[in-house]
């Protein structure tokens, strides 16, 4: 069961709003490298989770605290778009210098949220739900978590840049610290659970009977012209420890040539193809 | 530039059509752990990449297999709903079996594509792009490469489990083994890149001054009657060699209340607003 | 900021597994009625309330409340996915009943989430964010929730009446309590705000200047061959105070036919339209 | 059956051309809040429509006035396109001012539609028919039609807002006032069946057995530390008239911890899940 | 501007009422193929129509026609819902061949519309905007309109197949039959405007100096093992008058090998990239 | 099978770097009149090809070719986002000029992509696959092709326009050649297959039974003002030879009213539907 309290889980300042940087912060929260996507998966996750309950605990623990990071950034939307013109009488909107800036902002950020984050990237495209990746196995769930927290740290940093605002950059090296930590401790989940070798391939229960393993561990180069390029994937033991990297070049197919026949009568075909 | 050779790169045989298993495959095609985004992922990072050029060409390369995956993928599908029934004067669809069948089948099958593959997943989703995540950072890319290879052997797995045909499961332990195959060699470049510690946090060029690094190695409990999990989160070294881990419970809010004031006039808020 | 405590907000119990029963719950997880749409939407509307604080709270705690109802529903899926065949070699999946039974239920349950809930609907169709009203009016979002939770009482209700189940039977009933009090909640904030009349014509700040009045208080039939309805919507005071209401039948157009003229030059179009 | 006849509803007069606007008067067509939605809303429900004829006749006939909405906004969209630059030689374009202009507005006006109206919102989104709501239910859908109505005119009033054109203006205003109107008449729809108390509530036809009505008056507060917003959700009778309104602080959850055990054989876990 | 009269365009019959007909019946209105999108293209053509008026009045007529579609196949969709099952307690319900069709049901029919049609395909997929078809070149348009009515009719006659219902064989007859009339008298748009040869290449008012026509009638084999299909595409005057065909096995690339460089810092990519 | 050579298909160019021509050209790539769609839909058509296998080796190679076109398309992307600014220190970001212009480019290209091309259109809306037409019907699926390269060199030849950079003119003027071939082959197609008259209406193999032929060929006019316009599609023999064109107008609906009745108890209505 979910709780609140009242204050912010971090401190939100905007000294100088731009409606512009509010478009670009919407990538936060309702981008796929966003909050929204977070929070939803690692609850997801929680609700979906079998096997050591603690795992179970972290995800949901850590969704929780992703909520609160959708809240501050939301405030920060709003923050950023205080003073925006909304009537195309007002001193603002006809200065050409703020004309050109909006031509730059979200115009639903105007028109359809009255001055307020809404739960879209910074195309104004909704977040849509299919992002939440929740496979029941906990080693991939993992490798998305350190995924979803990499491109997000990245967004993050990306957006530091992006302003001069030193309340805006404040909060988002909040924000880059807080993925740093997330980044690392669904790693630490995969040590946990018995490190690299224990836990590839995902899924690590696959028997091997089902598995074609001639097929396991050779780099396929499909290039017509290029070597294949050099590197840990062709040579040396496998991460897994069970075998040996190799490398194909310029393999030959190893199916049939494909052959549906004609169509069938009443199956909405052409004449022609029967 | 793409070239293509008419033989499939796998050998599809199916034994026994069956129309709900065709239903089932297409989230191997269609699906957020398909084919489809596999190919376009890759080729996306192909096109962005920068730095050596190596990890492009394997990048290039591994997209232009993964094409040939939807290619086989797509006859199994066709041999699956051969024989299906187009209409219901046929004996088929007056057998009750048949007819139980085909209700868990996907009707589209039969109503738009004429008994053929669909881009879409095994509900009838159409695919979108925007699960191609390609960021501009090879590390996150390919810790989303390592996700979206692990994902796509879970599916084969259970799609191996939920068929008895021999065509079928040769086929799918194909595919289990070029999964097993990408995860590694995603892995790998991480390796070739110096490993974990030389890459986390991602990115790993984000200024060290840009980053609120008190809030960046300990665990945040959320729960008010858990406590926090035990787990290498919350003690030991950080894996990217720059800090110990610890926890936090029941922390504090670190901000404000939030308070917007009053709604703006012509901002299209109600006059109690204001 | 918000906070978890272990326990669900209500008690769930699951006394026959239902595949296909959970294929139906999704709909109150992530369909348009359901818990995302209302969690999110409430907390949207609050992170952009002004005016009065205290209808920011009432927003907050309710879509508190509401990520706890996703989290017992959640819970709810995956019980009634507990002992669904995941092997074409199990003993439930031969037997014919469960295979028809199989065949109304959601695949990805089994290929995608692992017998647990998916942030989609009873298509497996996922939630997209779009669907979160959150206007910037007070009196506009009201009644967009009592809408929702109008609906979802609706969808609650019905999906009572689809089980047999005692354990579902008892969550539904008091998910059907729950969303008769949030009804009434956001039906007396519009009370709180002075009422009907007060707040109607939503926006109430709309300036009359602004409105071509002569065309606010009339019924236009736009039928041919149909009289007008009888009913309050053509005689008898307006609910806002300001007029009377009547009704124009067989009206006629007050425009002017639309002519846009050639096409220019270099605009893409046939020669034929320049 | 529909008919047409060749002019608008109402006269579209645009004085001097802006793209910009152009782009955002595509919130009134192709956004959630926009003419399209509430067409095929009032559409879909007619079609569904139960009960007394005079209902589905009403809807029908708005629908009908909705589809003239489109048109006549169709048109406004396309004399603002006027004039836009279609090449890079053209003095327009050169214009730093115009230029800037162009920026802010919708590419996809010129490259996809050849200067007219799409089905498509103010950021370029195309609608989706998953924001028709019809759900059966004469009341939930007349609060969905009010809702509908609400956000639209608060839109048209920003729309007003954000231009000072008088042909755009004065079209406009004849916007606002239907949708005045449009909201009274889903209003006086429910005036109609006997008013709040005899709706709601809604669905009035679930029987009280199915309800568990000890949890149906109380608002639940699930701040930590915030008290109950004073207001008539807490005290008072409800407005259906069966009970007395009370609230909750600091609620204890009702149900048990989440268990869902170790994960099955074969169902795509880690081993260390099972 | 739009009217209505209360009849259906042609009589809706149904004999043997069939929820999993209905399901299907869904993609006539919903789908790609179906109603309202041809209703919806035809309609934002016409408001786009630029040149001579003849064109737009067509337009807007056969749009006008397919709204009308929409209504009686959304009636027929309610009557096949007739008599299905809303609880569990019903004598059907407790059929198992009942259950079994059930099953192959689209339970929203039952939880989100209370049994009636919905603006969603047979995988209960919403329609969305995006393929309205309206590009202002209208011999493009015209070709859409071509497909669209093909698949439309491809559609429209694989549902006859699918059913032996009487009432439903009628109404789908005709369907069959305005698909016809309305193939035709697209392509008797094209006719009019010159025919083939006048309006190829689509756009046919691009100036020649645009074209590389070096490359413009050449068939480029890109198989690595197979020769060009033998066909008209390969030889023979090209069909817009300009040229000859011919056909170019296993083309060299002409351009660069693609090379992006380092990433520039403060990208957000990784140091190992700069 | 697919392979890969490490060069583009045609030469890539780009003299004067332009961030917001990058969010033209994604139009080219990821708009629904882009190079995936081609790629994909003629993909998709292959593997379903039923009949005369040459088909669907053209299918294939011109699949393919599409696939390189977009390759070369998303290296132009990259290269118009050369020195876009990433940071709000550099000069770039200070400069008024490029400050406006930056407002008119995608965000996404710095925040999400690094720089590089997405599978988005210019509006940033990412591509989805419901687009991928591939009806299993030879004739259908051509018309659709041939649609698709209209639009596309509509496209094209609008970027043309829109652009003075000789590199950008250079490239497009290939691609608008390659539209050229491609409309012309799809209609070769037709030609081979017989022509129209053997191919219309499409599907020709539905029996003339399944036809309301007396519905099959008039015109019908919904307009209750405007006479029907002149031309071939209401005189004249039909073009697939069977009958002679005619026109209807004013026409009567020839179906009944519909009436559904009341609500079914437990169906979710209003008891005032009952």
């Amino acid at each position: 069961m979910f709780h609140h309290s009242s204050k912010l889980q971090y401190q939100v300042r905007v000294d100088t709003p731009d409606p512009q940087f509010a478009k670009y912060l919407q990538q936060a929260i309702g981008g796929i490298e966003g909050e929204i996507r977070v929070a939803m998966q690692y609850f997801f996750q929680a609700m979906g989770a079998r096997g050591d309950a603690k795992y179970r605990d972290l995800l949901m623990m850590t969704a929780t605290e992703e909520l609160s990071h959708i809240e501050f950034l939301g405030h920060a939307v709003a923050l950023n778009l205080e003073g925006a013109p909304v009537t195309a009488q007002e001193e603002a909107a006809k200065d050409p210098i703020i004309h050109a800036i909006m031509g730059g902002a979200n115009p639903r950020h105007i028109l359809s949220s009255g001055l307020s984050a809404m739960p879209v990237n910074a195309n104004g495209v909704p977040f849509d739900m299919s992002h939440v990746y929740a496979s029941g196995n906990l080693a991939a769930d993992m490798m998305a978590n350190v995924t979803a927290e990499s491109t997000g740290r990245v967004l993050a940093s990306r957006l530091y840049n992006m302003t001069e605002d030193s309340g805006m950059r404040d909060m988002l090296s909040f924000l880059i610290a807080r993925d740093t930590m997330h980044q690392q401790q669904w790693l630490a989940v995969i040590e946990e659970l018995g490190g690299m070798e224990a836990n590839f391939p995902i899924p690590n229960a696959t028997p091997p009977e089902h598995e074609a393993t001639e097929h396991s561990y050779y780099f396929l180069n499909t290039s017509l012209d290029e070597p294949t390029p050099q590197g840990r994937w062709m040579h040396g033991p496998s991460f897994d420890g069970r075998s040996e990297f190799s490398a194909r070049d310029k393999p030959e197919p190893l199916g049939q040539k494909p052959d549906l026949g004609k169509a069938r009568p009443h199956s909405g075909a052409q004449k022609q193809q029967m």
